[in-house]
């Protein structure tokens, strides 16, 4: 019997383990591996074979590491350049040396195109009995042919979480206190992590990368609002940019720290415009910064569930000899109440592609999103796992395998 | 039979509307009151006349009420100028008008002021039966007598669940990435914030208002940890400060109206340092800005439920003509499992003043705290109370009583 090893790569997320859970507990239930092996800091660990053993995890142990933030197994931005065959080699000849058929790399886009290039470079060697399998999660959502990407519900149930009770701060204050709020969330491309803010149904403008940002159209809305109810509720994405491409945080230069003006992202950049324009009295600004993709004692059930099952599916199917090169991904099922079935498709399909938030979603004059954007959001969100807490009040998390245990 | 009036003040918590909660269940279950009123925006809108009756609210309202973050009331920063004594002859008229012959005041320091200054003139004026009572909230916990303040337990606890969070992320890159990051929380005088961030067991170095921060000493010591372990962990007070009592953050600090300057940006400053030093590659900051004193969903149940006896406390002593000028808190009784009970003292006692975080509780070289501190700090955060979702996925939260229902 032969081997598997499962890898993350890239930013974690809130239930980026659950996935590496789900495998784990589905060799256990129909083992199709003697061992189940975790590389360490993904590609990176793996080239340095630096493993840990996970087959004979305690039902305990893969419960809290569901519950468990960030990558348990360590993450790398480490890239295999399609042009270094000696990488690829290395590769192989450490899987064969561990008798590993099958690697589980669970990553975004850039763990995507590891997947097909290891996959092609296998196929097209004809070396036999070497599959590599990709499963999604990046919190930004933005992986093409996906419904969704695991790591995004829950994140944006913490944004949008956070956006009501932010909502409830400033405006406790009298009508006579004119204030502007400014929640910053990540997503460099793509507008989805700010978006899902509009799920508090609090945020009075909406600044996302998929459309150009115009400082006077900006600003007379905040004016508009503020003469109206004497509060303003913006998200921007870290992304923000301009018509000519260039980020609102672009300008923003660390030596002027010193001075007098901070600007330290979009929002920093968009609350300096307000008191500049003297449009409120106050102006605060949230970076959720990385909170929002590690607060996983708040995950959505509905996210941590199905990222388990994605590694459970991958699991599965990588008992078919000629399943590789793929990536495990959710297909929302045309029936009445949510529900989502596993699908697999050629990793390189997704590998380099940007899915970005629907323009035909963002309601016009930076007015938030439609119904419709609410209607494939919201079922996203649902649910809280119940979380296992230790005797010192704080969650109950495994150690990181990456740590000398 | 008289009534009684609820109103509150200053910076939101998660837990102050528990206390309005507990006043309006103890009149319920022993009405002492015929109307338990709720004044909006504390003394600004009491003066205004501007009231909801509370009386009859529902065990449902009562529960989400419990779990609703901020001033469901509205809040102010309104202080009564003991030189105005229009002010004060307006306030008495009112509660003869309204027939309201206690009112409770829920808020910090400038609160417990209120307090004091109102039962002053009525005693001195010798008018009868207008009795002022404070309850203590603020998440600084920072007022002095009371054993610890509500809602100071619910922010360290989501300061404590965030840096051990933020430290799963940072910590899964590969060792050859040095980073720094830096958490920071509010606390303009007092440290009590940053310091529950070492709850998480994960701070390296902490920063607070009792030390004062020496550049080359804090350098230093990022150097040492970085060299060890490539990661290094800085917890920071927004109140931080040179030895001159200068901030940190004093060339990016605004003044704001209500005489308080607003704080923040010393983790950008700290940020800046360890750059300019060349110490890591990286260095992230994280402020955790409002959403550490509203956000609700994370409440420690001990904190909220204390909150909740507090105003029931404040309630039944009030049953008593003479007591007038008080304010309610907390005393840790001298058991081997932690357990309170409730006190009053003179408000003046408490107003004006700030408990600083012990210096003796801090370790040497911004090493964190000690034992003694973590003894104290941990029961305050213990349990979670089960939270009310809605159809939506997000909390339920009773709708502001300050807006037009």
């Amino acid at each position: 019997m032969s081997n598997c090893i499962i890898a993350q790569s890239g930013g974690p997320s809130a239930v980026i383990n659950a996935t590496m859970a789900g495998i784990v507990k589905a060799n256990q239930l129909s083992p199709l591996y003697e061992h189940v092996y975790g590389g360490l800091n993904g590609i990176e660990g793996i080239l340095q074979e630096r493993f840990v053993d996970l087959t004979n995890m305690s039902e305990r142990e893969n419960r809290l590491l569901q519950q468990t933030p960030s990558c348990a197994l360590g993450s790398c931005r480490y890239k295999l350049k399609r042009d270094n065959e000696e990488d690829y080699q290395k590769m192989i000849a450490i899987m064969d040396k561990y008798q590993i058929e099958t690697m589980f790399y669970i990553g975004g886009n850039d763990s995507m195109d590891t997947v097909a290039a290891l996959s092609e470079y296998a196929v097209s060697h004809q070396i036999a009995n070497h599959r590599f399998i990709g499963c999604p999660k990046t919190i930004d959502n933005d992986l093409v042919e996906t419904d969704h990407c695991p790591g995004f519900g829950s994140a944006a149930k913490f944004i949008a979480t956070t956006a009501l009770q932010c909502w409830y701060d400033i405006n406790a204050y009298p009508s006579s206190r004119t204030e502007v709020f400014i929640l910053e969330t990540m997503g460099r491309d793509a507008g989805w992590l700010a978006a899902s803010a509009c799920l508090s149904g609090k945020v009075d403008i909406l600044i996302v990368p998929e459309e150009p940002f115009d400082k006077e159209r900006f600003l007379n809305r905040v004016r508009n609002i503020i003469s109206l109810r004497s509060k303003c509720f913006v998200a921007v994405s870290e992304g923000a940019r301009y018509i000519d491409g260039s980020y609102l945080s672009s300008g923003v230069a660390r030596s002027e720290l010193f001075g007098h003006t901070v600007l330290g992202g979009a929002g920093k950049v968009l609350e300096q415009m307000i008191l500049d324009a003297g449009i409120a009295s106050r102006c605060k600004v949230q970076d959720l910064s990385i909170a929002q993709r590690c607060h996983a004692t708040e995950q959505s059930y509905t996210d941590v569930t199905e990222s388990f099952q994605l590694g459970m599916c991958a699991h599965m199917r990588s008992s078919d000899p000629s399943f590789t090169g793929k990536m495990v991904g959710l297909k929302r099922m045309p029936a009445e109440k949510y529900t989502v079935s596993c699908f697999a498709i050629d990793a390189e399909k997704v590998a380099n592609f940007v899915r970005n938030f629907p323009s035909q979603w963002l309601l016009p004059d930076y007015g938030g999103i439609s119904e419709e954007a609410i209607k494939y959001m919201l079922p996203l969100i649902q649910g809280i796992p119940e979380i296992i807490y230790d005797e010192s009040g704080l969650p109950a998390y495994v150690k990181p395998y990456y740590l000398v245990r």
